[in-house]
């Protein structure tokens, strides 16, 4: 089993359909469990999918339109009846606290779940630690609407045959990693010279949007970008005018950023089908996926 | 297609499984739609069964909690991005109004539907036109819970032939069917001379609660009990802790208080099947189905 997994809980923009959930998109990030902008209906579809409340560490919702935030209600009684233990974060954007707090408050339930609100002003890192860092920026929609970058650090993986070879041993191994380079006997041995260097795996994760530079600037050099794509290229003013991408601009922002994988997702109700919005895409953009509810894809570590 | 139908959205008691959506139901009666307790995920039960917003005239809810109500947020929000031009009314206990509150705020929307509160203090009559009353009686939960009846008024359907008989004409018909008699030419001709008596039909809907004397006063004389059975009577003790009933219990109500048909819902998630709660009931009373989500019973007139 893959540490880091994405799934899609539901892919409809606006409104569920009869193949389609509202929104809603689980990652699965080594011991961490990320529940991005649960629509109406997430609880239900989090079973389908195989995924407990309590694999939730953290919450981010996007922008407060229904269709990315009705299921919070749900899946914070949800956290409360099973008795989850650890403590759920909920990152969103600080206009949306009385939404947050209408949601908690949406019926009667004992409120036993460590919910830790986590409100941002505005756009930069809203969390760090040692190996992953995640960064939220604006995006351009009829409402405040932001991005996210989950972005793992890039490390060192240290060769042990190497480090025996150049004489690191015990402390200074982690000296050297640290510092990137180390004076043993009076030589200077360099991290490159006894570690290979493992450049850190980058998802973005694009909703409700027109075109906007942030679009670009969290999917740079992305492993992953998944993004809405609410109408094709035929509907591109209707794109537009209701703050949304097109097939054709989600895939314009893959290449341009130069991402490795475009998952498309956020339909809209007319459509039936997503093939002419891969067809679409792949006009500009290869690596290109249209995702149905339920649909897991595997994130790779970098080669 | 029969004025009149049942339509079990969802069938869950507490949290929805993969075979069973969170509570919800609707009754098509004449030219209303009864949406009663909604759950989470009901806007898309309705896309499954074929209802659509506009087809909902009053929304009633029995208490508040989620699985009984959560699905409000996302109805009302359809009725507005539909653009329902009629009104709805929504019927519930007034300790719910800040529920109601949150979930009619809880995410950003252009809100432009008609809907009208109709919070009740205590029980009694909450409706009344010429056809139709519809009552609610306490129940005994672990919150307060409210019982529906909807009862159609008696009625008489006139015979052409017998008026002609008895010298009946014009707006004497009329004063006939008011007044239960009338004198014609020095005699007295009884309504039932010339009329056939029509009984109108009831049904209730008892959802959350333990056996208590309001639950029989609802169900008395209805063609259909729609009622929750979350329990075997294995779990008695489970159903009464938590205020609920179980199946032996339903059938119980339904045949002291002379229903016609027993229809059990809101089962608990540890069952898989209905069949033993359908057998259970049938020891006591005969007429008795279980409904999955999707199910549909045409409420028939009387014969």
């Amino acid at each position: 089993m893959s540490a880091r997994l994405f799934i899609a809980l539901g892919t409809a923009s606006q409104v569920p359909t009869r193949h389609r959930n509202h929104n809603g998109y689980y990652i699965r990030w080594d011991d961490e469990g990320f529940l991005l902008d649960p629509g109406e209906g997430t609880q239900r579809q989090m079973i389908f999918a195989g995924v407990s409340a309590s694999q939730i560490t953290k919450i981010f919702i996007t922008h407060f339109h229904g269709d990315h935030c009705l299921g919070l209600a749900g899946v914070l009684q949800r956290l409360s009846l099973d008795r989850v233990e650890h403590k759920v974060e909920i990152y969103y954007p600080e206009y949306g606290q009385k939404y947050v707090d209408n949601l908690r408050n949406s019926s009667v339930y004992h409120n036993v779940a460590k919910i830790v609100e986590k409100p941002f002003a505005k756009e930069g890192f809203i969390f760090e630690n040692k190996t992953l860092t995640i960064e939220t920026r604006k995006l351009d929609h009829t409402v405040e609407s932001f991005g996210y970058r989950f972005q793992e650090k890039n490390d060192v993986t240290m060769l042990p045959e190497k480090l025996k070879e150049f004489g690191v041993l015990g402390k200074n191994i982690s000296k050297l990693k640290n510092d990137g380079k180390i004076e043993i006997d009076g030589k200077i041995i360099e991290l490159s010279e006894v570690s290979v260097f493992k450049k850190g795996v980058g998802v973005a994760f694009i909703m409700d949007t027109r075109v906007c530079r942030n679009a670009f600037e969290l999917s740079k050099d992305a492993d992953y970008l998944i993004c809405e794509s609410t109408y094709l290229s035929a509907e591109t003013a209707d794109a537009t005018k209701n703050g949304h991408l097109t097939s054709k601009q989600a895939a314009e922002i893959a290449q341009k950023s130069n991402a490795e994988n475009l998952i498309l997702t956020h339909f809209s109700q007319r459509y039936f089908s997503t093939a002419e919005f891969v067809a679409e895409a792949k006009e500009i953009f290869e690596n290109t996926i249209a995702v149905k509810d339920g649909d897991q894809v595997e994130i790779l570590r970098k080669k």
